[in-house]
């Protein structure tokens, strides 16, 4: 094909139809966006079947990325002593992390659960290559970080397609940037960017839990709308 | 309810069941992540209805956030004079960008189409404001950046949402962090994550567009994926 055809991307096989879905998939998407949960309580011990982690990582692999330079990598773990070591480190932070609360805040603090690393079957540290892609990336040029902001749409996408499969993930982040690299052996130019925990599940809250625990609430979506500026407010919902 | 019963959460009203999906509804789901797209070329002129828009932007909303911080917002842009603004900073910084490149790359960036801001019929800023939470948030207490990525999870909603309404997005990133600021009039402590394009599309490059103009190629999944360390490959592939 020559070069010319593909910067007009006329080419209808480049270019094929991609309209709305119907309802029925349309709301799939929606459900699958409304019910995902942070799940730290709720896993049940049986293991993930090859088949559907495939999807799920191949879900996460189809997210996007700056100058497509893919710089996510997947460390699946299962291994008990791993997932000790990583628990422990973890208690540590999060005794650090209770001691900033003061008060009430502190006790209600130190009574939540904030992870699932040794219930949860699986336990999958995402990570980042900083590195992959060489020394200028498309798109990276300007704004260093969007590898890292690509890394974390895949996490995205993998989070709803477990929704879809009946499967919870939480997210842990009490650790220090580099609390993780020496137990999976990272080198320098590889930074983490989520820890998650992932099993399947029957039950997830039926709202956020944090909320359900009466930590926080939700905002109305209007308080984070706005029109033209910062802070203007929005028409969207006053019509 | 008594404090117990929410530690618990053993309140079956709090926890419905969640299984998974049936079949139509998960590959739903699996086509929104499998067909979305960085779009640049294929906005259609045809205003986003009102109800549409509210629909994804609570999706956005539903993303995840660190402590349920929500630390989003979206600046809904349609202004002709604000885009043109935008897109002369994208301009000035995309030439700085080219000289980046060397010899045929150089050439071939060049030939690229990066953005639909003038095209799209709206742009949105999604920002995240820093402050929003207080100075102690709950899992931001060891890394300060989890706020900017619970940022991108409601960027990668909205662009899931978006692509089961037929709507297209693009994600402009060649800025410098403060370039979009006065624009926007946006606080010191409130950062620019994300620049989108947003437009109905009817149809979609089938694979990404840079891979369909020859910039880059997409990795096999066992590339990104290893067992218990970093580098080690994963049976997952060999079973």
């Amino acid at each position: 094909m020559p070069a010319a055809s593909l910067e007009t991307a006329a080419d209808p096989e480049e270019l094929p139809e991609a309209g709305p879905f119907d309802e029925v998939a349309r709301e799939a998407v929606y459900r699958a966006i409304e019910s995902r949960r942070d799940v730290r309580n709720e896993f049940l011990p049986t293991p993930i079947a090859d088949v559907v982690l495939r999807r799920l990582l191949a879900a996460a692999h189809a997210a996007p990325s700056v100058g497509l330079s893919q710089p996510w990598s997947f460390i699946l773990v299962r291994e008990p002593e791993t997932k000790r070591r990583v628990a422990e480190i973890f208690g540590r932070r999060n005794a650090e992390a209770a001691t900033m609360f003061e008060g009430e805040r502190a006790d209600a603090y130190r009574r939540l659960k904030l992870e699932g690393i040794e219930t949860a079957p699986l336990n999958i540290c995402v990570v980042c290559d900083r590195a992959r892609g060489g020394p200028v990336v498309l798109g990276r040029t300007h704004q260093r970080d969007v590898d890292l902001y690509s890394t974390v749409c895949a996490v995205q996408n993998f989070w709803l397609a477990a929704r879809a499969e009946g499967i919870g993930v939480g997210w842990v982040s009490i650790f220090e940037p580099d609390d993780l690299k020496p137990v999976f052996g990272l080198p320098h130019h590889v930074a983490v960017v989520a820890y998650l925990c992932v099993g399947h599940v029957d039950r997830l809250h039926g709202r956020p839990e944090l909320e359900a625990r009466r930590w926080g609430a939700r905002a109305p979506l209007a308080d984070v709308v706005s029109d033209e500026r910062w802070g203007a407010g929005s028409l969207l919902f006053e019509r």
